[in-house]
């Protein structure tokens, strides 16, 4: 009996030792759309505590990650093959413009400001609409599910109303985790609209989240402060575009956020390359967010984001893809720009960001930077089911050396054999779900469209 | 009558209009592999004169590029449908080391010399032999190809004579052109060897050529001497890694060049990062030619190269991947990293290398610092045909908007569809032609076996 007892507890610690979850051995996810991913050669968790792992099951019980272990069992759920695969969490971008798809390869000659006139600027005046807006935000948001991106922040460019209820509805469609950053200003009809969008469309959506965008500026500071004031209001951050371009600093935009109080916890500032010393122990100190788009800055000729500065600082950084404006909607390409730019310019491989520190960038730093770290960014057990699955069998990847490395330098969209959000599958065996043929007709038919509003 | 012959006059000029070939209306490609690509929606040349058209055919007679134009027919050849396609030149990938996808994400936390030290130069003393050489060569070389490289100038570090004989054995499987750089040196052994390897290998392979590589130094300066007097023989060029660390300079690698005599037309430098105006211009002034490998840079902390200074000084310089180095092997992601450095560097958009720039870089310039120009890097009629199809349907790449541009800034080697190469395809609609999962599965017991030898 004694003796029993003790194969017993021997196996007792065996188990556990193989099990991370919330404290059951067999979870039912029947019905729900659970799914058991079992025998990951890889999880790479990000949560500091699981660490990554091998050989492990990850199960998905509705829209939560249920458990991490090995041995994992659940009764009706789909199952996905894990050998020879990775696990991780989805990618968080910080920033972009979902829209600007249908300007892909516009003014690649020229820097931000030339490329404005070019392709951004002239469609104020146009008759964009909802109709162009969901074209190319399904694209994009479609591509971007592609690439592993889980959570994205667009702003659409407000050109209208309608342009941006079409924007949103792309985001709606799209079954992604968003952020809508709806640009803010004096009008009082657009502070009503933004009320009306975040009470009927963005509050009851679970996936859905709000920022106000502007353009802080000494020009345009009352748009600047009713910004902030409604992003108080409705207790959402301010999202900014910072001293990007080279030209940026002179039009006075620290300044204007500072007189509208703006500098506090949770504003988003993207780029924010052209920073002095001060400028930056300022955003520090007002525990103010950056995200960080290498591929973006190099497009543009915006220069180098002093990333290893604002780490230093302990800033919270995460990356973004900029949509349109770097053109490419591969997340790991922007990884290895965000390690290789620092690596080049300064000839140190130690300099920040490591490969580790960039995928924590592009995954749970994108999460603290939106303060959704509760709920998203790793893979642990009770946090929403945002992952992707990584075939490592394929000629740009294999073989095994040092696969969170080879994630950062090898790695291709294509790689990407199946992304969850919220516990949904949206890429299923290498191919998006859904009618790609006709987001891909109806983002040339749009692009047709502003073509003749650009006037090319 | 007179009418008649109006109509007919109108008819032949309209005809001679769409067409662009070697004076023939109708080839017989039937029954040597002739490949007829049809209304190919764009089709770059690379050809100045030809330029980049639209709605195009072009015809592949045996190895060779038999026309390019509208309306051409080729009984018996197979048809391949251009519409919604782009056709390019082939890439030539001008610096290489295809065994070291064995090493892929190997320290990718050190510079040049830390790598070495832990990735390479322990495996000199190792039992590597010609079956790790095939399987790390026939993985890279079949990744290569999926990414549209024609043409790769692979640089085996010669472990041992069997060690490169495997590796020569991977190129010639793979079908792709390639020039094979055999490390020379004092040794007239070695010497002996590579005399031998011209003759019974490369000059019978029309898709063959040889370099000799060598590492020259102060201290290394009698096997950089041999590998000259080598060349010279030969009638071949030299090829050698030339100031890429930072480290370098102080290693005496031109003063060791310059005295070998090796400082003379065709000498391909790899990296060639950290050079004084006064080394730019000797190496202009003896038509020394560069390759340029910024993801390997960018990854290794190396630096930026002088592109810029090097167009300058009107040098032939071409792109390299750099294989093992930077990982990746997506030339794609290789030309915005060769735009977007200069440009995030300089903050300056028209810097060198601009979008076109850089697809000539890939393409016909690479031929040029080959010497092979006369053969491939444009679809000149009467040209060897290598050239690759991207799919424009792509969700990372639509819509059409400027698709030369989207070549640079959008594609992903997925979007590759087909590679030729002397005619031969070896990517046929999206998939590499042979046994890939044989290749994977080699190629992983062979690292392996590397990370027992690496002590790791």
């Amino acid at each position: 009996m004694a003796k029993k007892l003790l194969v017993l507890a021997f196996a007792l610690v065996i188990a556990s030792a193989f099990l991370v979850d919330l404290g059951r051995r067999d979870i039912d996810a029947a019905g729900d759309g659970g799914t058991l991913i079992r025998d990951a050669s890889m999880v790479i968790t990000m949560d500091a505590k699981l660490g990554t792992l091998e050989n492990t099951d990850v199960l998905i019980d509705g829209d939560t990650i249920a458990a991490v272990g090995r041995g994992l069992r659940a009764s009706g759920a789909q199952v996905v093959d894990g050998r020879d695969k990775i696990i991780m969490p989805g990618f968080v971008d910080l920033h972009t413009h979902l829209w600007q798809s249908l300007i892909r390869g516009c003014a690649t000659d020229k820097e931000l400001n030339g490329w404005l006139d070019e392709c951004v600027l002239p469609l104020q005046r146009s008759p964009m609409n909802s109709a162009d807006a969901y074209a190319g935000g399904r694209l994009s948001a479609l591509d971007s599910l592609s690439t592993g991106v889980t959570t994205v922040n667009d702003w659409p460019h407000a050109f209208n109303a309608d342009f941006n209820r079409g924007d949103l509805r792309a985001l709606v469609d799209s079954k992604q985790r968003f952020v809508f950053t709806y640009m803010g200003g004096k009008d009082p009809a657009i502070s009503q609209e933004i009320r009306r969008v975040k009470k009927d469309v963005i509050d009851p959506n679970p996936l859905a989240r709000l920022m106000i965008g502007t353009h802080p500026a000494t020009g345009n500071y009352e748009n600047t402060l009713a910004s902030e004031k409604l992003a108080e209001e409705l207790g959402v951050s301010l999202n900014v575009h910072l001293h990007e371009s080279k030209t940026d600093p002179a039009t006075g935009q620290m300044d204007a956020l500072r007189r509208a109080g703006a500098l506090r916890p949770g504003l988003l500032t993207g780029h924010t390359i052209h920073m002095t010393d001060a400028e930056l122990d300022e955003l520090a100190a007002h525990d103010v967010r950056v995200a960080h788009n290498p591929l973006s800055n190099m497009r543009l000729a915006s220069g180098v984001a002093r990333v290893p500065d604002m780490k230093t600082r302990n800033m919270k950084v995460g990356l973004g893809l900029d949509g349109g404006t770097n053109d490419t909607s591969d997340m790991f390409n922007n990884m290895r720009a965000a390690v290789g730019l620092q690596r080049a310019l300064s000839k140190d491989p130690d300099r920040y960001p490591t490969p580790t520190d960039v995928l924590r960038m592009a995954t749970l730093g994108g999460a603290e930077v939106l303060g959704l770290d509760k709920e998203i960014g790793s893979l642990t057990p009770g946090k929403k089911a945002d992952l992707l699955v990584i075939d490592t069998q394929a000629l740009n990847f294999a073989p095994k050396v040092d696969w969170p490395a080879q994630v950062v330098f090898n790695t291709q969209p294509a790689n990407v054999q199946w992304v969850f959000v919220n516990g949904v599958a949206l890429k299923k065996d290498g191919k998006i779900v859904g009618d790609t043929g006709r987001a891909i007709a109806d983002a040339q038919a749009a692009a047709d469209r502003v073509k003749t509003y650009l006037g090319r």
